[in-house]
This record gives structure tokens, C-alpha cells and sequence, in this order.
């Protein structure tokens, strides 16, 4: 049977993921295949609870290595239960965030050490690699803006200072450069069909590439 | 400062971990020192929100290594949070459960490979280690008469068969062996007064060693 495969769409806040995904999902389907959206952290319904321990500004006491950890668990949950069965069914798996984003806030941002990292991302997902992570690069200040501009609460990661989002930003470049087979970089700056024809003539080289379409 | 220190009281279920922690503590306070009770997993605001997650009967979804990683996750802020500051400061911290328990369940009973469950758990404790294992060990069909016998509801991790728990036994006698500068095996068959009696003086032993009394 034809394996599927998975993209991630990932970037700073407000550079426009949401809609993204969802004009990616529609070319999806209107390939006749199936399409299986999800998030991290979450996707399923146990990475769904961790993801609401990860994300409540209650919890302002939690450790670097603790975060680090849930973000673990539920990729491992996320991975096993919902993402390779998908994949191995056929199905296109586009994914709000993945592990680039744990290397870009924990590692770029936090400053955890890269091998820690490493080590714990590796167990997470067993041996499992996304085929494409799609990067919607945008200037922090302007995400911020947009963020603001929606009036959306924000959660216990996105309340970060400014520089914290500078440094992640930095971080999803410095992985796109490092990998550039499996990293494209998409300039969120400019207008939204834009971004969303970009995206998708991505996917749809993989597609074909894959001998998917 | 003087240090304090951690001993873990730890065993099979029905084995009598209540009373013994109960009375470890009652010891405690009668030399003078200041006690912390606490719990694995659990122990801190965001690790009890973490263990929620591991007990809850409904998320039969677990696979192991999720469940290995949110032990992981539970101890790093535990031990972050609570156990190193309260040791630091001079109290004797008696934990109900801790590693011992993941190497017995994880390991012995699950048979997660050992050499992972170390790579994750180092990463958990950064370097602590508890001064003493005091392991109640128990047939564990005597413990799960006593379990039901109490009409207790039992959680995800209690749910499981005799299999399981018979190997767990074997799990923390096989450390015991290892490991005996670190544990303690008390009989937990005989009378709970003559239990207490031998697990206090584990930590008498232990506190004079230390100089702490």
C-alpha cells in the first residue's frame, strides 16, 4: 500500500499557520486523498491533557526540564497513536508545530542543551522524521502585532519576552539552513495567498516526489 | 548548614507504605528535625496534575513510553521543586515511591529496556539520588488481598495482573541486590508494629551515619 506522508506547518506566532493549514487541507482533499490535521502539543486525547499542563499560565513553576519532558510525552503519545498510523494508511498528515519547535523554544530560546534535547526527542518519536516542515518566517514584532491585534489570551509559552521570540525565530532558521531537505522557509510577510500558494507548490512537490499524486 | 536527607519508603501495594510512612514520621518529629511527606508520582501542584494524567483509568491508550516519560516529567519538577530545596534547608524527606519503582514497573514488569529508562531518569533527577530505598516487600497476592479487602478503587497502575506485579517484586528485590548501600527490604508479612519498628531503625542508622542526630 502507498504510504502517506506528513508536512508540519511551523513559525513564529501570528505568522498566519491557522490559515495556512487550512488551505493546505482543502488541496489535500481536492487530491482525492485523505488528510489527517493536528497540533502539538496535543493530537490526541492524553497529549491533549499534558498539552493543557504544558500551556496554563498557572503553572509558572514549572521547570525547564519538566516542560521539556510533557513536550516528550506527548509527541510520544501523538507519534504512536495517531501520527504513523495515519502515515502508514496513506494519509497526508499536516501538523500544527512539531519537534522544530521544541529546538527552536527549548534549545534557541531556553538554552537547553542540544544533545539533552536530542536524546529526549529521539525516544519521543522513535525513529519517525516528518517529511517536510514548512516555516512561515516572520519578524517577531510584527507576529506579536497580529497576535495583539486578535485579542487572543495568550498562553503560558506565548507570554514570552520579546527576545525570547527573536531567539526562536533565529532557531527555526539556523535548522532550515542545517537541514535543507526536509526545512523550507516560506516569507509570512507577504500576503496570505501568497503564503498559501507557497505552501502548497511545497507539498505538492513532495506529493509527486513521493509518487503520491 | 546540615544537610537533611531522602528516604523513600516503597514496595508492593498492599505491603503497609501508609503506616510505615506514617510512623517514619511521627520518628522524625520526635528528634526535632522538620519532616516532608510526599509522593511519587506527584509531590508538587504540577506533578499531582501529571499524575492525574498517569492513574486515570481512561487513558488505557498510554503507551509505555509515555507513561515512562510522564514519570520522568512528575520527577524532574518534584525533585527540582520540592525534594533538593527541602534537603538543602536540613528536613528528611520520606517519599512514598520514587525510581525504584519505575526500574521495578517499567523495567522488570513492562520490560522497557533498562539502559533507556536510565538515559531518561538521569535526566530527571540531574544528579539527585535518595539516601535509602526502604522497600516493604510482600507476596503480591497477600497485597492484593489487602488491597481489595480495603474496597479500594484501584488506578491505571494497580489495574494490572498478578503477572505484572509478581515481576515488580522481583524487579525491587533484584536492586536490592544491586544496589545494597541504597536499600533496605523489610518483611512486609510480618506484624505491622514489628515493620514500623525495623523501618525506623533503618532511618536511625541512617540519620546517626549522616550526623544528623
Amino acid at each position: 500500500m502507498q504510504k502517506g506522508l506528513m508536512v508540519v506547518c511551523d513559525g513564529s506566532n501570528g505568522a498566519g499557520k491557522t490559515t495556512v493549514i487550512e488551505k493546505l487541507k482543502e488541496h489535500v482533499i481536492q487530491q482525492g486523498l485523505e488528510v489527517v490535521l493536528t497540533r502539538e502539543p496535543g493530537g490526541t486525547p492524553i497529549s491533549e491533557k499534558i498539552r493543557e499542563i504544558i500551556l496554563d499560565k498557572n503553572n509558572a513553576e514549572m521547570f525547564d526540564i519538566t516542560e521539556l519532558l510533557l513536550f516528550a510525552a506527548s509527541r510520544a503519545q501523538h507519534v504512536n497513536e495517531k501520527i504513523i498510523p495515519a502515515v502508514e494508511r496513506g494519509a497526508v498528515v499536516i501538523c500544527d508545530r512539531f519537534d522544530a519547535a521544541t529546538f527552536s523554544f527549548q534549545h534557541y530560546a531556553r538554552g537547553i542543551d542540544l544533545t539533552l534535547i536530542k536524546t529526549i526527542n529521539d525516544i519521543a518519536k522513535n525513529g519517525f522524521q516528518p517529511d517536510m516542515n514548512i516555516i512561515l518566517d516572520l519578524d517577531p514584532v510584527i507576529g506579536l502585532s497580529r497576535v495583539y491585534g486578535r485579542g487572543d489570551e495568550l498562553d503560558r509559552m506565548e507570554d514570552e519576552k520579546l527576545d525570547f521570540l527573536i531567539k526562536a525565530r533565529e532557531g527555526y532558521l539556523a535548522q532550515a539552513k542545517e537541514y535543507p531537505d526536509t526545512f523550507t522557509v516560506i516569507d509570512a510577510a507577504n500576503a496570505k495567498q501568497q503564503v498559501a500558494d507557497d505552501a502548497i507548490r511545497c507539498l505538492d512537490s513532495l506529493l509527486v516526489a513521493r509518487g503520491i499524486i
